[in-house]
Formats: structure tokens, C-alpha cells, sequence
């Protein structure tokens, strides 16, 4: 393996140290410290900070300002993995959270989806593609495959202004159980990119879910895009048995 | 918005079909099915799974061998965020996990990171950075931060072979109780994609994770960088009450 200049691994560990103060919402009010104020704080040299700064710009997390000095680009919004709830849901008072409605409507899906949801291949399925926003700017692109007896009253609802779990549980008058979720970090295509708002091959989370209602039936296949400058997920693990 | 064309938005949707089951390991054992035989599973064009292949591709997470096909560079292992466990005890069964250990010793650390662990400023911490391999190939790269009484024991352990979890309840003869974890998702830097053996900029996990005992006392501060192309986050999520 290549050495690695202990330079670079200074300014890596001190973005490191950033990336946490700065997700925790230390610095949503305003510019962060000097630089020179940050080397004091983190125990560093100016120089270091200054990389680690560049490390940070260059994820999208923080930008400079001329006059201004260094700012958090766009405040992160923790989206939670201990409980199952939908975006609205999770960012409630943050700010509505719009979807553009894309696509809605019956398909035929892949068999792999139909098979997902339990259904014999060729059964017809809810497509829906919705882009969701929060203050105006794209947050998340959730693609959603639903058996037709679940999915269909949908389409006469508000899919715009309301969290797909909570219709859900209201059309079909049956609770929401479990969700098996898969996390991804991947570039982003240059379709995925333009929906999203972030330049092409910027990380994104792709996240893969299925959700059942609470008799144990898969309801709900997605695929959601999720803006990783915009949005971290966040979890308390327990440590279980030994 | 750019309007988007409907076969980039068909390869889109194939390309997170195909990555669901990829990622389950549907395609592990071998290559994928040819790409007119995947059109016909899929319900596509063999252009749109051309195309969906490329973005699948360009994600680091299949690659075409010549003579043989499409083959899914790395299986994906799954990381539960359902229990709070060590790299080492969630991988148990599909190999051993080796960490190179690249620094591990007494540190006074940037004052946040004391403040993370509730320790007053300038007290001295164990810093430790592992680098960790399974199968001969980088997984994470794992910088920690313990309270001197918990880390200095951990010196003499076998920090190459074991888990740091494991090795924190022998040496307190304290269980572990719930860490606190955030995930981002990030473009590598050029300091730790070469640590991890991946293109600069290529999309892996940030994750943040503070540790604590069963009584409640923060005794591990990390920061992992995840090969997202090696590893996903898993998840099983439950419906609370309204």
C-alpha cells in the first residue's frame, strides 16, 4: 500500500471530527469559525484545517463564501431507522415536504418485483415515481410498486401533499407492520442526478424497501434516491444477547 | 426541470431492479443471465438493459469479463443496524476479518471529541485507526476514540483479530449498551480512497457512531469510512404506534 502523508491523514481525521459537529446542526446558525479559530479549537494547524475543509467542499457538505466565510451548504435532516415512518412523517416540523407526482398508474412490472410483492408474474401493479422536495429543493426520488387491490385507491389521493404509509393504512383500514430496508451508497447516474438536483456521480444513498402490512403481506415495493448532502440516516443500535 | 427521456427512465427503473436482486445475492454464483434473457425476465428492450447494466456498471457494482459476461464484482455483505455488533461478529461465516492496525496509542484529542466522550478538555484518549480487510480486500477504515482507562488495556489485546466490542466488554467486564449511529453517504477523498483501494470520489459510507456501556458512559467515538460497493446496511423496521 502507498504511504500516505501524515499530513493528509491529519486533515482526514479532523474532517472526520467536522463532518460529526457540523451533521449535529453546530453550525446551521452561521459561518463556521476561522480557520485559524478552528485549528485552536480542534488542536490543529491552520494548514490541516484548511485541507479538511477542502475534504468537506469537496462532498458537498460545506461551500466558502466570498466575505462570508465557510458555510454548511444545506442544514442535514436525520431521517430515522429505529422506527418505520415516511418522510413527512420523519421531517415533521422541518417543513412540508411536496412530492411531484411523476408517474402513477397501472404496469406490469419486472417478475423480480412481482415476486417481491407475492404476486404471480404478470399480475398487473401501482407504479407510482414521485420526486419529493422539501423547501423547494429535491430531498428524495421514490419509485413504488404496489399490488393493484392496495395501490389503486391511491391514485384518488392527495399523493402530492401526503406520506404514501399514512394513505396506506387509511384506504386499505389495515395497520403497517415491518420494512425490510437495504442501504446503498452509490453514484449517482446522470438521470438520477438531473432528478435530484446534484451534479452526475455525486454519492447518493439508493435505498431499497419492502413493507408489510401487519398481517405479514408485502404492500409496498420502493426504490428511493436519497440527497446524502440533504439527509442522514440514524439509528440506536442495542446490543443484544451475546 | 430538463425533461428526461422515457429510455433513460426505463433503464433507470430496470437498473434498481437489478440492483435489489444483486444485492440479495441472486446473481453470486455466477454470471448474469445474457442480456436478451435478462430483457425477457425484466419485460425490456435489450437496449434499456444494455443501458441499465451501464449505470450498474458505472456504480463500481457489476463489470463485463470477456467470453464470460456480466459478473457482479463483489457479493455485498450485509451490515445489520438492527443489533449493535462488531464488523467481525456481523460478518461470522464468511470469513475472517483481519484489521491492519495503523495507529494505536495515547492522544490528546480535538476538544469535541472529549466533549463526545464526557471528558473535560485536554484529557488524553486512546486514538486507534484500523484499516479492515476481509478476503484480502479493504472493507472500512475505522478511526476510534476511547476514555484512557477503557482504551489503554485494549493495547495489549489482539486488536488485529478482534472485534473492538468484544474486546471493550473483556477488558471493562462491562457489557455494552446502545450506540448512537449516523450514515452518511460520501464521495471518497483521495487519502482514504486510496487506504480503501477505490477510485477517488467513488460513493462510500461515512458513518459516525458513538458507543456506549450498559450504565450509560461514552467510552467509543468512530468515525468508519464503508466500501459501500462491499458492504450494505440492513434494517428491519416496525410500524409504532400512530
Amino acid at each position: 500500500m502507498e504511504p500516505l502523508s501524515p499530513r493528509a491523514e491529519r486533515a482526514r481525521q479532523i474532517a472526520d471530527v467536522l463532518r460529526q459537529r457540523i451533521t449535529s446542526g453546530a453550525f446551521d446558525d452561521g459561518p463556521l469559525p476561522a480557520e485559524h479559530e478552528l485549528g485552536t479549537q480542534l488542536g490543529a494547524t491552520r494548514n490541516a484545517v484548511r485541507e479538511a475543509l477542502g475534504l468537506l467542499r469537496a462532498e458537498g457538505l460545506v461551500e466558502r463564501r466570498q466575505g462570508v466565510g465557510t458555510l454548511v451548504v444545506h442544514p442535514k435532516y436525520g431521517h430515522g431507522l429505529d422506527r418505520l415512518a415516511g418522510l413527512a412523517e420523519a421531517l415533521d416540523g422541518y417543513g412540508d415536504v411536496v412530492n411531484e407526482v411523476r408517474a402513477a398508474g397501472l404496469v406490469t412490472p419486472p417478475p423480480a418485483i412481482a415476486e417481491r410483492l407475492g404476486l404471480a408474474p404478470g399480475a398487473r401493479v401501482v407504479h407510482l415515481e414521485r420526486l419529493r422536495r422539501l423547501g423547494g429543493l429535491p430531498l428524495s426520488l421514490d419509485t413504488t410498486y404496489l399490488p393493484a387491490d392496495i395501490g389503486l385507491p391511491l391514485l384518488d389521493r392527495d399523493l402530492a401533499g401526503r406520506d404514501l404509509f399514512a394513505l396506506i393504512e387509511e384506504t386499505s383500514g389495515s395497520r403497517l407492520g415491518r420494512a425490510d430496508v437495504v442501504v446503498h451508497a452509490v453514484s449517482a447516474g446522470p438521470d438520477t442526478a438531473a432528478l435530484l438536483e446534484v451534479a452526475p456521480g455525486t454519492a447518493v444513498f439508493a435505498l431499497d424497501r419492502l413493507t408489510h402490512l401487519a398481517d405479514g403481506r408485502p404492500v409496498d415495493a420502493e426504490t428511493l434516491h436519497i440527497r446524502a448532502d440533504r439527509l442522514t440516516l440514524r439509528a440506536t443500535l442495542h446490543r443484544g444477547p451475546a
